[in-house]
């Protein structure tokens, strides 16, 4: 079986003219060893519902993962179609092919994936296991080794990690070749139970394998030495092979010929693990109950609402970066301490791992400063190529408002990052009533959501039964006589309210607009502004490039739109005071539309 | 001297009122004998050639580095400014102050950053070292494993950390609190040499850095073993202290008496290390040298141009994430292969080390796909704080245009992530001689530069003569019938020409800019094709979300602009087929053409 999963993959990509056959070749006995005889999983029912679960880190190996589960009898997509657009065998992993949970491709993401879904099932009391295969290569990235500390930490003996050590990377051999014993070291550095194995010997693997499933306490991880390639003598452990298919006709043949008679079927019989106690989802219902007369920051409307919002759904999930106490996401901490998992400083895995549970069926919240979501920026994009997996992103500490502690800790970039993710939703609430509104909203939503929370206090703006659906606005003041929009959400939703109250008292009328749906955005609202005012003032604290102003330019083009963002890089200073050095302040929003007059 | 530097962090803190006064109290004998007995440097001359550098990673301990520096007679700011915008000691270590080389504060950072500074002084045979000072809360960041492996594989024995460990992390302990066994497997496991010590000893540690200096081969970890807080019973060792200034009065008196009498003055004498011959820096010239019958993809002329450009500047050094032979990054390993530095698939480490190398007066040409740059968008955005230090990054493989591989590798959000980066120029050639210009113009320009480089070969478009400042564009079109101006740059620039000619046998005359210099943009050229013609259409190879399109709505508002881009996850498939279905082909500028007629 693992030569003809070596013959598919090479003939699928040969094919297609383009991927990684020599990838696949090193895997081919751990894969043929995962699907015919180690994992138990039912070939009709890629829920993979108490069935043990298979993450293919190493997503350019995708032709041998095709190969296998056609071989498998799990998918019957006709392998010659991988890589065409009309195909579900994509070129790299993704959850168009209903037996994949998490987009593949981007190196060292998979094994968090891995380590959330492994974590879900714990909570969960799911016998049924997780298995992750990495790429020697892809071990470089330090997200591997956050991965490996959340899941020793947690004590993931759920997780089963194979590298295949094959010894090449795209441009030339990897840092440590066939130095096993590195790899060895620092698995076992890093918390884990480490077999070193001949990655080409079913006898070997069968036996790592079992120990790996006795194994309690910890993740184990098998490192399987292998040669790239292996099984074609012209391409196996050469250099120069990365990526690039055999040519049809000589090439190909010869290497098919090479393989030997690959005429073999196996039956993977379904075997799954006795269903644990279902755990019942619940349609998530908030009811804010704020005072009008109240000063809170929408970070902490925040926490306070995945709170209860924890007590009536109990599939919500929490992670958070060592900043719990900021976010408030403590307050999930406080009333359902088994469903939080504290990520430490390590942001991408906390998203990776969001991300696998999401494919277990939660619904997680990562939260941290928003900063230092763009640590994670590599797994968000990936998460959005994984939609629908429900994901909300909760992001603090926006902006220069959060004052003395300077640039490094100001989150100036988050909308922008977040917004060019094309399946994000981005949201913003100025208030409490909003912020938990828009909490219960991402809860209820599926893909991947994103909630700016703020750092200082703010007045309550709305009434507790107001509602925020995504893709609206709400207009806050306005009258017959407006002359000029002004856009805002956030902490500038307050300073274009005190400059609407400044304008009135010279007898100038402005519309305010909160436009707590950043994205999709409420083009109507802007464009009747656009034909109803002069222009558009738009106030953000985020940087002028790819936030709220340019949303609003795009959305109402044909309308001048005088955008007010941070333009340079912030440094230490009280909030108040960096807002008007950067002239996102009320008296910045006046003076703007007055020059709109 | 601890103890002063203890009683300085605290009054500090406790008159700014923000920061943190534990994280400095438990680091005060580790930064007295580096500043006043292990470093060799001049008080009086921040550049630091030929001495000693220090990067303090965990830079929420910035107020014990100001006390350091100030009672070493290196500054003269008074402490008690701390945090206020007009200071130059901010909140956390910025280049503001001309002690600080790199910007820090995002934890997990540091150690690449002096990984980088220790390279390039291998590279310059200087014999001065480089110290960096971490917490124990950022190691959970994978990228200090990235940095650690950079440093063991390059034989960096001129580089030492110091992890002060001091068990508490923000929100809790930290994941491994006092188990210095742990910290101690990892760093050898990562090939370092590792030391634990008692790090409120000044003898140990004296010891420790000794050895350090002694340790051939390999860089060494001084692990210190530390408490938060120490010096101060209240404080020290206590949960609910991080980030939190003591208050003024009975607290503040009461610590200040614990701390005993402070003192004392020690005097820094200047050392310095015998200067190695210098390296003269040159500026930067190139001169292409294509035919108009040439079809080359942007990224092969990039690696041309770096080639070129290393010979004729022997400051520019090259960093690439094992894609040199997609980049064409290699091209520079083949003229000058002690300038390239492998980084391996470690993505935030390469653009940390790049940020170091700069630090040391190197160029740094730092390449990857550019989707996996998202990989580094913290250390992009710290990059961008730490302006102006010198950084070019390269991106390759952009947008949907690579075709077969699938949306994991596809870059559509690296636009948008640059333009918001405050201080980060953005520039997008279109065919081999924009390109290799636009490298020589990053070479010559301080600041963070970022270059978006294509997959596919496209015409030669210009004269080797042709020049592109910053901030400029090329009108390759135009005519008095101009009835739309199109905008666009790479891949799509060649689908706007065809759509001009489809056109122009129709009659319709449409105005083509190549908007090479995404940010800054031309905006005075945009707003003049707004006067002219009816509208705008943009078409980029990226997210319709905060890149060429929305660049434009903003500079030209008042203009109608028609935003062509992608706006939904892409799947594998072939290049035109892709640039059809996402609607950015020369077909689907004919339509929105049409439809601002």
């Amino acid at each position: 079986m693992a030569q003809k999963l070596r013959r598919h993959s090479i003939e699928m990509t040969t094919e297609a003219g383009s991927g990684h056959p020599t990838t696949c070749m090193s895997c081919a006995e751990i894969m043929a060893e995962l699907f015919f005889e180690e994992m138990r999983f039912d070939p009709a029912d890629p829920t993979g519902k108490n069935a043990d679960v298979f993450v293919l880190s190493k997503g350019h190996a995708a032709p041998i993962l095709w190969a296998a589960l056609k071989e498998a009898g799990a998918i019957d997509d006709d392998l010659l179609t991988l890589r065409l657009h009309t195909s579900r065998i994509e070129g790299h992993p993704t959850p168009r092919n209903p037996w994949i949970r998490v987009t593949t491709g981007s190196l060292g993401q998979g094994l968090s994936a891995a380590a959330g879904m492994a974590w879900a099932r714990k909570l969960d009391a799911c016998k049924a296991r997780v298995y992750a295969l990495l790429g020697d290569g892809e071990c470089a990235e330090g997200s591997v080794w956050e991965a490996a500390q959340f899941a020793s930490f947690n004590k993931l003996d759920n997780l089963c990690a194979i590298v295949d050590v094959n010894r090449l990377g795209q441009s030339g051999p990897t840092m440590y070749q066939h130095e096993m014993g590195v790899y060895e070291a620092r698995f076992k550095a890093f918390g884990w139970d480490a077999i070193v194995v001949d990655g080409h010997d079913l006898g070997v693997l069968r036996t790592a394998f079992g120990r790996a499933r006795a194994t309690t306490g910890k993740p184990v991880a098998i490192l399987a030495k292998t040669l790239k390639g292996k099984g074609v003598s012209f391409v196996e452990d050469k250099e120069g092979w990365h990526g690039k298919p055999l040519k049809k006709g000589d090439e190909l043949q010869k290497a098919v010929a090479e393989l030997g008679d690959t005429n073999v079927t196996l039956k993977v019989e379904a075997r799954h693990y006795p269903p644990p106690t279902e755990i019942l989802s619940r349609q998530p219902a908030l009811t804010p109950a704020y005072t009008g007369s109240e000063e809170v920051a929408t970070r902490e409307a925040y926490g306070a609402a995945l709170a209860k919002l924890a007590k009536s759904a109990p599939q919500v999930v929490a992670i958070d970066g060592d900043t719990k106490n900021s976010t408030f996401a403590e307050k999930l901490k406080d009333v359902a301490p088994e469903r939080f998992a504290e990520g430490y400083i390590a942001e991408q895995n906390m998203v990776g791992v969001a991300l696998g549970m999401a494919a277990e069926g939660k619904i997680p919240f990562a939260s941290s400063f928003a900063c230092f979501l763009s640590r994670a920026y590599d797994f968000i994009r990936i998460a959005g190529c994984s939609a629908p997996s429900h994901l909300v992103l909760v992001g603090s500490h926006a902006g220069v408002s959060i004052g003395e502690d300077g640039p490094s800790q100001m989150a100036l970039e988050d909308l922008a990052m977040m917004r060019a993710i094309t399946a994000a939703t981005v949201l913003y609430p100025s208030d409490a009533v909003s912020a938990e509104r828009l909490v219960e909203t991402a809860a209820k939503t599926p893909g991947i959501i994103y909630i700016r929370t703020s750092r200082p206090k703010t007045k309550v703006l709305y009434a507790n039964d107001e509602t925020f659906p995504i893709g609206g606005s709400k207009t806050l003041r306005t009258s017959t006589k407006d002359v000029v929009t002004v856009v805002a959400a956030g902490v500038t939703l307050h300073e274009a309210l005190a400059a609407h109250d400044v304008l009135a008292k010279e007898g100038i009328a402005i519309r305010v607009i909160d436009l707590y749906s950043v994205k999709p955005i409420d083009a109507a609202t802007l464009k009747l502004a656009a034909r109803e005012t002069k222009g558009i003032v738009s106030v953000e604290d985020h940087s002028v490039c790819g936030g709220i102003g340019e949303a609003v330019a795009a959305a109402a083009s044909g309308t001048k739109v005088e955008i007010l963002g941070v333009r340079e890089v912030p440094r230490s200073g009280k909030p108040g005071e960096l807002m008007k050095v950067h002239g996102i302040s009320a008296d910045a929003i006046v003076a703007a539309v007055k020059r709109l007059l």
